[in-house]
C-alpha cells in the first residue's frame, strides 16, 4: 500500500508541523508577565501549548493550502480557532460541567490550578481568539478579518458550540432521538470543525457559491468525528485517549453508538468519510491532505 | 441650581433611553428557540435584559454623539460591550469566584438556573459580543468593525478585565500597595469603561491623535468609578445596590478605601471627576452628557 504510506506520511508530517507551529504561536502570544496576572497566563499556556491533535488548525491550513494562502497567515488564523477549542475544553472539564480530572494525559486546568483561574483562563483564551483574528497580520484586507471573526463567533456561541453543549446537558435527562443527537453534535463539535474549513476558504478568498463542496465535506467529517468519539468512549484505551472514557454509558446519554449500535455506527462513520472525500472530487492531488484528515478522523485512537 | 437640574434631567433621560434601547436590542438578538437550547438563551436574556445601570452603553453612545454618529449604530456597538459586561458578571458571581447570590436585586444566574448554564450563558454572551460587532449594520466600513473588535477583545482579555479579575483573586491573599491596587482596578473596571469611550471615538472616526483627551477622561472616570464602588461597598445600602455589600472588608482585601481611608478616598474620587471634566474642555455643550456621567459615577447610590 505505497499510496496509503505516502498519505499516512503526509498526515503524520502535517500533524507534527502544525503542532509545532501552534505551540510556537501560543508561546509568542502569551509571555508570562512579571506581575500578579502570572498564574492566569500560566494557566492559559498550560491549556493551549503542547497538547491535542490540532485537528482544527490542520483543517484550516489544509483548506487554505488549496488556494495558495501564505502559511504564516493560515497558521495565525488557526491559533484563533485553537484558542476557542482550548477555552471550551477548560470550561467543559469544570466540576459543574463534565467534572473531568484528566485531559490530554495531564491534570485538567481546574485541577492543576483552581476553578476560578480555570474560568478566567478560558475566558481569556476566548477573547484572545478574536484579538488574533483582527490583527492585520492575518489579512491586509479588513473585510477578510471581519468574515473570520463572524464565522468563528457564530460557530462558538449559542447557535454553535455553546448551544450544542447546552443540548448535551439536556441530553443527560432526556431521551433524544437520532435526529436530535445529530443536531446536538452538529453544534457541539461540527460547528467548530466547519468553521475551520470555512475560515480556510475565507482566507483563500473563495466566493460563497464556491464553498458548497467544502461545507459538505466539513459537515460529513464533523459527524464522522463525533461517531468516532462515541466509539472511542465505548472501546478506546484511556491511556492513549489521555482522559476518562466510558462516560456516556455511565451518564445514560443517547449517542450515535447507543442509538445505532457499535457496528452500524462504525459503518455510518465510514460512509460519511467516503462521502466527505467524494465532495473533494473537484480537487486533484492538492486536496490529498484533506482526504487523509477525513480518514484519520475515524481511524484515530485518541 | 437650574443648570444642575437640566443636566440631571439630561442624565436621567439618557439613562432611561439607553436602558430601553439595550433591552430592545438584546430581545431582538436573543429569541428563545423551540429546542433544547431554550434554557441557555433564557439565561442569557435573564442576565442581559432589564437590569444594570448601562453606564458603558451610555458612555459609548454619548461619545459617539459628540461626532454625530447615527444612533442606531452606536446603540448596536453598545450592546456588544454590555454583552461582555453581562458575561463577566455571570462568571464573577459563580461560587468559585465571588460566590454571590444577588445581583441587580435578583438571584444571580447560577442561582436562578444552575452553574453549568451560567458558565455557558456567559460564554455565549461573550461570543455574541463579537458577532454583533462584525455585523455590517454596525459600520459599512470593515476597518471600523475590526477596530471595534480589537478594542473590545483587548479590554476584556488577560491584558484587560480578565487580567484585573486575576489580580483581584491574588489580592485576597496579598498585601497590595496603592500602585498595585490602581493597576488592578484600571484592568478590572477601567479597561471596559475605557473601551466604551474608545469605541465611541472609533465610530466617530476620530483619528488616534485626536483621542488623547477622551482616553484621559475615561481613565479618570474609571478610577473614580472604582473608588465609588469601594465606598458603596463600605457605606452603601444593600437594598438599593441589589447585591451583597461589605465584602471587601470581610475578605481582607486592600482597596482604595482601606488604603486611603473613606474621607481621602472620597476626595480622590471627586478630584478625578473634576480632572475628567477638565479633559473635555475642548468640547462645548455637546459634551454635557459626558460631564454628567462623570459626576453621576461618584454620586450614584448603586
Amino acid at each position: 500500500m505505497a499510496i496509503t504510506g505516502v498519505v499516512d506520511g503526509m498526515l503524520a508530517s502535517g500533524l507534527e508541523r502544525i503542532g509545532h507551529e501552534i505551540d510556537e504561536a501560543f508561546d509568542a502570544y502569551l509571555p508570562v508577565p512579571d506581575d500578579s496576572r502570572a498564574r492566569l497566563i500560566e494557566a492559559m499556556r498550560y491549556a493551549a501549548i503542547g497538547g491535542g491533535k490540532r485537528i482544527r488548525p490542520l483543517l484550516l491550513t489544509a483548506t487554505a493550502d488549496l488556494y495558495g494562502v501564505d502559511r504564516e497567515i493560515s497558521v495565525r488564523a488557526s491559533v484563533a480557532i485553537e484558542a476557542i477549542h482550548a477555552y471550551s475544553l477548560i470550561h467543559d472539564d469544570l466540576p459543574c460541567m463534565d467534572d473531568d480530572e484528566l485531559r490530554r494525559g495531564k491534570l485538567t486546568v481546574h485541577k492543576a490550578f483552581d476553578e476560578a483561574i480555570a474560568i478566567l483562563a478560558g475566558d481569556s483564551l476566548h477573547a484572545l481568539a478574536f484579538e488574533i483574528l483582527v490583527d492585520p497580520r492575518v489579512s491586509g484586507d479588513p473585510f477578510v478579518r471581519t468574515e473570520l471573526v463572524s464565522t468563528l463567533a457564530k460557530a462558538s456561541g449559542h447557535e454553535g458550540m455553546a448551544g450544542g453543549q447546552m443540548m448535551d446537558i439536556v441530553a443527560e435527562t432526556s431521551e433524544f432521538d437520532l435526529h436530535t443527537v445529530t443536531r446536538l453534535q452538529q453544534l457541539k463539535t461540527g460547528a467548530l470543525l466547519g468553521a475551520a474549513v470555512e475560515m480556510g476558504a475565507i482566507l483563500g478568498r473563495v466566493p460563497l457559491d464556491g464553498r458548497a463542496h467544502l461545507r459538505a465535506y466539513a459537515r460529513d467529517i464533523g459527524l464522522a468525528f463525533q461517531i468516532a468519539d462515541d466509539l472511542l468512549d465505548l472501546k478506546g484505551d484511556e491511556q492513549k485517549a489521555g482522559k476518562a472514557l466510558r462516560k456516556d454509558t455511565a451518564q445514560g446519554k443517547q449517542t450515535f453508538v447507543s442509538l445505532l449500535g457499535p457496528e452500524r455506527a462504525q459503518d455510518q462513520a465510514q460512509a460519511l468519510v467516503d462521502q466527505a472525500i467524494g465532495h473533494l472530487a473537484v480537487h486533484g492531488e492538492e486536496a490529498e491532505l484533506l482526504r487523509a484528515i477525513a480518514r484519520f478522523i475515524v481511524e484515530r485512537d485518541r
